[in-house]
């Protein structure tokens, strides 16, 4: 199903034009209107799912599979030096459009704002709070 | 194959203890030493794989319905907010371990490192540039 109001289903279907670099049945993955590497792109399902609680099994297998080609085609053509895979669900978790999409974002060695990029930051928890949590959901 | 060397191959296949919340014939999935926030977990496969690129397409299918059926775990117990799914490869993208490893990070709202924890950065690239990029991978 697509969502009239929603604008990564105009996208991902041809609606609206933009930089698509792949399509098949079920994605497209076109490139980042604002992207942080030369070459960040997004995979976007064709099917309306909000995030990956709402993803459908089959298009969730068919993911990393395609990241792996669209990489490897990248990696051949920008010659990056890392790639990573992000997927964000939720405000707080960075998602900004309510569809489910996936970033490829390809890295380059010196780039300007690669210490300002994807950084970890440690929540400071003790091995007996790590553990805990680990029993939590077991 | 197991990598003698590889401390991933060892936390994946048992052979050394460490805080494991599920496992498969394929995957182990073990909380991370250096958590960056409550219930942060890594998937690792239990065959070596250095990253994405020597990843095999069966196991690669696997990780994203299994980063949803152990989100969703999380979820009901952590009850978070968001949830991010990253995945590193090579140095320059941030990866520390060479063993290929999937990020699960439940976000919490107001959670003190926040402003610091996988931000954007622009690359400050044109549309001309974006559309240019997008070419030479088509």
């Amino acid at each position: 199903m697509k969502k009239d109001d929603c604008i990564f289903c105009k996208l991902a279907n041809g609606v609206i034009p933009t930089n698509m670099i792949y399509e098949d049945d079920d994605f497209a993955v076109i490139m980042d209107a604002d992207p942080v590497s030369r070459g960040h792109a997004l995979i976007i399902p064709k099917e309306h799912a909000d995030n990956l609680w709402e993803l459908p099994e089959e298009t969730a297998s068919k993911l990393i599979p395609l990241a792996k080609k669209i990489g490897s085609r990248m990696k051949d053509v920008l010659s990056f030096d890392g790639f990573n895979i992000l997927q964000n669900n939720g405000e707080t978790a960075g998602q900004s459009v309510f569809h489910f999409h996936m970033h490829l974002i390809p890295r380059y060695e010196g780039a300007a704002n690669n210490d300002k990029l994807l950084r970890f930051a440690s929540a400071g928890l003790s091995p007996e709070e790590i553990k805990g949590i680990g029993d939590s959901l077991n």
